[in-house]
């Protein structure tokens, strides 16, 4: 017979209640009596467990108290009510059978843990409450990106993940090399002979997408990327990876305003898929995880998101009756403090900061007509501060061509680049979403290790 | 007033048709007389171009007479039915005005250009018939793969790229380094001190997810992977690059059957999805690119795979009336002329061979009962050969750590992986797809460089 899995049990407890049924699945705990005993089963296709009864009357009782926690078991019985207790339903076995042992230093028994020693054991912690949610709602929040955009006819683009550019120019990058570093090739002039390197010439890890996705968007009008990418910045922090994913969807014939429209369409369709189809794991991270975690979400989906300009935020922030660490003046770039006093205490549901200064953002964002900032925007969130961030692109081949110069960029590294506003380079605008950000902010873990399966962090590369 | 998708008029023309719409989009071919003009507008959304006519009447109709190619435009007119044109309907406009003007030296004027042409320019060539057809493609096939996964449940993992193990074994790897080149650190003996890299050892970007894949089966009994893998080879074919996209399924509490089960509906699943999804890129690359695709899809969705054993594989071909370049014996690899014979002259649908010679697969392959055997599987398909390939995981420990001595790993690089079969190590399976290889499949497109954005292969990472 076909094992059922325990989500079906769960989601279609009416098809199989007093029937007969095989599950298989994992001892997450086990305590037994003389007469019978219980075992709590999960078969991974469900953040719950199913609880199974065995009584003496079966031949193998006495072995089956003694299995170990881990173990594999195929449970055949009857699914019955148990109104009243704990659990909804159980299963009371007719036959149990041992698929895989465990051994007795399994490392994850029934206790708590701290989330620092179950990264030590990242090949386990999946099999751990949290993390089974965490990484579960992952999967789940990655399938919803993909809907969202392919439902609306967007071409998903795999950009590069090795780069011979350094155009992105946003941050430090790992090189990529199949050089004998213990015989690295020199020119005569005494430089490093790229040309010997695979490539034929230098590369690196991506930090980006963006610039590829845009030659997309001008022939496909709205696409998006999905990809790992990468930053080698020596920051020790809770909230930077050196290796995460991130989504970036860019449109054609949008403005700013059409690319807020979709930032914000985006958040809410996220997270009422995640609410709909975790909501077992929501509940978790509400009662375990962060508290305000599910009033925080609600805030999202039920609020039409606010749109102020930087200019705005910064008269609001200086006219506030409170004491930042870092000074506010119109210029300074906006701290997380900032931002969650905008977000947090005044308007008290997600805005989006628009119109920036120049100076503090990228070569490759539209300047405005007063010449002093930008078609920027950040999406701040409560709890978290920046989400999104993202710009109308500068379309005007004079303009970028200036700001290139103005940065001290070489315009023949970004000849293709430019090449898109030569031939019916229409406006065009897009956003970054950091996916791991995301889970951070569905989830409320505040440790980006560990909503990553297996992270790479400054000195640490493990699995 | 919002613009109208041509996407949507081709779906829904009678929503529109008679109706005023505006549109905008870019100019793919344009020509007119002294009293009229035709101009074919491709707007990103759609396969085709939908044809605008415009009048003397309109009080620009000179200028737009004179609009270049790729020019981005806004039309505003009435959706009128064409009975007996070549196309369906087109627009008579009443305003059309130019968004974005491009150069006369745009590369792609309506004629014939080769694909090596094109990858040249590989900014551009998402706006030519075939590559706009070709990356579509590609987009409807990864949504086909999540689509397929999540809707059985399957937890989708994102193994990591740049990894510390050498475990996967599988070829030439990019190593991944900030050391300074010019200066590579040494240690006392006079090695290279990894310990000063960034991550403080030797790291490599990934071939495979599969092990750290199994970790996760191991928890959330089916999962996958689908992501970037890169391979370090030298060989410049027309099927090789040195980054492209896998997807990697792992299932536990499941045999051999049971991944091959799997992998036919899979692939009956996307196949379907793309030609349900994108029916005028398929009868483009029917007509165009391959005359027997659309034959070779449709044979594959309505076959029952067949499946034989390596042993019967060799059996078939010795007996065949065939002159092979390469000669055929018990323990040979099978070239892709030997599994095309089989494919498409003997069985003439989809055949999986499995249970090859345990020295012609990997180390985590499950040795069968005749100790010479492992349960592997390769999925041959006609006019291609191998798409699929994958195996039962050896998850007895004993005979694991025997395999690693045999074939001399070292068992302490391993520790996680033969923990998976300490705790729990359930029977488990799965393969792997090289994502490209399923487009060049579902395009019949022969070169892998034309299925790939940005391709990267050796001496070659431009843009």
């Amino acid at each position: 017979m076909k094992n059922v899995l325990i989500k079906d049990i769960y989601r279609n407890t009416e098809k199989y209640i007093d029937k007969t049924i095989t599950i298989s699945g994992w001892i997450r705990t086990s305590r037994s009596s003389k007469a019978f005993g219980f075992i709590e089963v999960n078969d991974g296709s469900f953040f719950k467990n199913i609880q199974v009864v065995f009584e003496e009357s079966l031949e193998n009782f006495k072995e089956i108290g003694k299995f170990t926690i881990a173990s594999a078991i195929v449970v055949e019985g009857t699914l019955v009510a148990t109104p009243g207790a704990k659990q909804p339903f159980e299963i009371k076995a007719t036959k149990i059978s041992l698929e895989a042992g465990a051994d007795r230093d399994y490392p994850l028994q029934k206790k708590r843990h701290t989330f620092e020693y179950l990264r030590t054991i990242a090949h386990l912690r999946p099999r751990s409450n949290a993390f089974s949610a965490v990484f579960r709602v992952r999967s789940l929040t990655a399938y919803a990106i993909h809907k969202f955009f392919q439902e609306r006819g967007f071409v998903y683009v795999n950009t590069p993940i090795i780069t011979g550019s350094d155009c992105e120019g946003a941050g430090e990058m790992f090189r990529v090399s199949t050089l004998d570093f213990n015989n690295i090739p020199m020119t005569e002039e005494g430089n490093i002979d790229f040309n010997k390197d695979f490539f034929g010439k230098e590369t690196n890890l991506t930090v980006s997408g963006q610039l590829e996705a845009e030659a997309y968007a001008l022939a496909y009008r709205n696409v998006y990327t999905f990809g790992p990418t990468f930053r080698a910045e020596n920051s020790n922090t809770a909230r930077h990876a050196s290796e995460f994913w991130m989504m970036e969807p860019e449109i054609a014939f949008a403005d700013l305003n059409d690319n807020m429209d979709l930032a914000e369409d985006m958040l809410k369709f996220i997270i009422n898929f995640v609410m709909e189809n975790a909501p077992e794991e929501i509940e978790f991270f509400n009662k375990f995880i962060d508290k305000e975690l599910l009033n925080r979400l609600n805030n999202v989906i039920n609020s039409d998101f606010k749109r102020i300009t930087y200019t705005e935020a910064v008269e609001i922030l200086e006219k506030a009756n409170e004491k930042f660490q870092y000074p506010v003046y119109w210029g300074c770039d906006l701290q997380t403090e900032h931002e969650r006093y905008i977000t947090e205490k005044v308007f008290k549901r997600p805005v989006f900061v628009t119109d920036y200064p120049k100076d503090i953002k990228a070569f490759y964002m539209r300047m405005n007509d007063d010449n002093k900032t930008v078609a920027a925007m950040d999406l701040l969130v409560p709890g978290v501060g920046e989400l999104v961030g993202g710009s109308q692109r500068e379309e005007r081949m004079d303009v970028l061509e200036k700001r290139l110069e103005e940065m001290n960029l070489n315009k023949d590294d970004y000849w293709w680049y430019l090449d898109l506003r030569r031939y019916g380079g229409v406006k065009h605008a897009g956003y970054g979403l950091g996916f791991e950000r995301a889970i951070m902010y569905l989830t409320g873990i505040s440790n980006i290790r560990d909503v990553i399966p297996f992270p790479r962090t400054p000195k640490s590369a493990e699995f």
